[in-house]
């Protein structure tokens, strides 16, 4: 593969094309081999390319007249932004093979909603899901489905254990990555009988999945597994309140250090330390969810981030696209994994015809 | 009420006894007319005792013999600790008005399946929860179900919303906490019928709770309401999250700290700050499980929790006993909602009679 092509929506997130681009810049700069499409207003995406004279020479513009807003419901989006937005074509150049993957900081749910429409699920999988990369004590996990759907079966977790052992070891270089179910402690509470029939089948049968055991809330932040595979409720729960707690734990750490002038200077002695500090508590820092589970490549990056945390989502898509993630989890699956069922499935909200 | 008598289960938790007597001589300290009731080995919390003198002489042993384990599943718990354990027997007290309140940091599987078969749940009451506080920016907050049971309908939300709310009203001393739905952002997703329809419920009929709305992970930490409701596995893996998330940024401070000579002076000056955010950051501080809607006070404390941890949950079943917790839940309760159908209320697990 010479180049690694990425579809951009210009227009997704909260601060627009000026951030997006600006983000694309940088990701451009620490990958040179890198090609983008950027779909969105042609007026406004060059203007803003004028700052970004790199870039330019590496992208070409795409108009689009539509675009998704942050807080449109899916069904809205697709009916609204299908064929015409810039999410929408971004999306559909994966699917044409234009484009390797396609990052957007667009509306979640919208983003999901059309990439499940339009690209559909892989042979073998029943649902797609979000996959976060989660910063540990001991490196980084891929944790997933942090939001696709909710609810899920024995044969989905199976299914997010085999695709999120294909990611981390891309990702993480590593030969055969732990894979954790999250679970509670409680035994014998009516409810995890999903959870636990999951465990049995990675645990018996010949999969490539290196199968640790349950894990619990904790042990996500220890870095215990490389892994860690939940349902989508409890997934999406768990990140926002981790994210919920790291920006609490640093509200208390401000007050405290500026409760008497004695700890203010040691804070300006320290000054160093908290700045690698808050590095590592940043939450942007491993910007960017993996919808996995479809035939193409569509990264999520954080609507709020700025042009450092949608460049991490582009260097996520260019590391994916570079380490072939799909090839690699369709690998693990076609072969490892009877077909779903016709009636299993996924299928998109409407069944009208696609472009 | 002249005491407030406490239950006390000597023998859970993973220190002994040792550390049980210690916490409840700490709270006794804070509130002396307190009086406890012992339930464990006789000769075991004697011996304890004799470094304990204040304890001693609020206190009066109830000899058991059984021990339920820390991993014993709550079916074997039930089956070998009914009538003669320590944890039973704690139980028990409160159910024949011997006691107050029970403490135990015994198995909370055990705890819960023992509660809800000896005490029953009240009328109007589909299921217990447990009810953890959880230390936010603002403060404090009440979170439940943080692991009785899995999933939950629409009523037992409302249900929730409505024990929580008496809970809060009496420990912060609030006329009208907030309550919050915990949902995930991304709209028009299957499987969050019941958190929608109990949002609606508490939006439209008249029951005595503030509702807010739906919350997001990120919102407990940030103290958005005074009151999270959400279904047991969800609310398990968030706290434990949390929690976890606390320890590595505890970890990364600790790091961080210790990386260059100038930032451990930093550190040595800034030291008393230190001492204020460990606080902050100790999941402990706030240690105590509440067991809601049942016809009976019980405090779950952490199993690992140190004497001051348990003298923590001591000091929450005191506030909830002088305060009246049961007796306003019920208000809230029974005035106000339809009884539950006799088939929806929550059964034993087992069907024999009862001591």
């Amino acid at each position: 593969m010479s180049q690694v092509r990425i579809a951009i929506d210009a227009m997704g997130g909260d601060h627009g094309p000026e951030t997006v681009l600006a983000g694309a810049e940088i990701a451009l700069g620490r990958h040179p081999d890198a090609a983008f499409i950027l779909y969105g207003d042609e007026t406004r995406i060059a203007e803003v390319l004028k700052a970004h004279p790199k870039l330019a020479a590496a992208a070409r513009i795409v108009h689009t007249d539509v675009v998704v807003g942050m807080e449109d419901k899916p069904s809205i989006a697709l009916r609204r932004g299908r064929y015409k937005s810039s999410m929408w074509r971004a999306i559909d150049a994966v699917k044409h093979r234009e484009a390797d993957a396609a990052v957007s900081a667009g509306n979640t749910g919208a983003l999901m909603a059309m990439a499940n429409f339009n690209l559909r699920t892989m042979p073998g999988i029943s649902r797609p899901a979000i996959a976060a990369l989660w910063p540990t004590l001991r490196g980084e996990s891929v944790v997933l489905d942090v939001g696709a759907s909710i609810g899920a079966t024995a044969k989905s977790l199976v299914e997010m254990a085999l695709m999120g052992s294909a990611m981390a070891r891309v990702l993480f270089d590593l030969e055969r990555p732990t894979v954790g179910l999250l679970n509670i402690g409680v035994e014998e509470i009516k409810g995890v009988e999903e959870v636990r029939e999951a465990g049995r089948i990675l645990r018996d049968e010949n999969l490539p999945v290196n199968y640790h055991g349950f894990v619990e809330g904790n042990d996500i932040g220890a870095g215990t597994v490389d892994v860690v595979v939940t349902e989508g409720f409890a997934g999406n729960i768990a990140l926002k309140t981790a994210e919920g707690t790291a920006k609490q734990l640093a509200g208390y750490l401000r007050a405290a250090m500026g409760r008497t002038l004695r700890s203010k200077l040691g804070y300006l002695l320290a000054r160093d330390a908290f700045q690698v500090l808050r590095e590592k508590m940043d939450p942007g820092r491993a910007n960017g969810g993996v919808f996995l589970g479809l035939n193409g490549l569509v990264i999520k990056s954080h609507g709020g981030a700025d042009a450092q945390g949608f460049a991490s989502a582009v260097d996520l898509a260019y590391d994916l696209v570079r380490h072939e993630l799909l090839a690699r989890i369709e690998n693990n699956l076609v072969n490892r994994l009877p077909p779903a069922a016709p009636g299993e499935a996924s299928e998109p909200a409407e069944a009208e015809g696609q472009s």
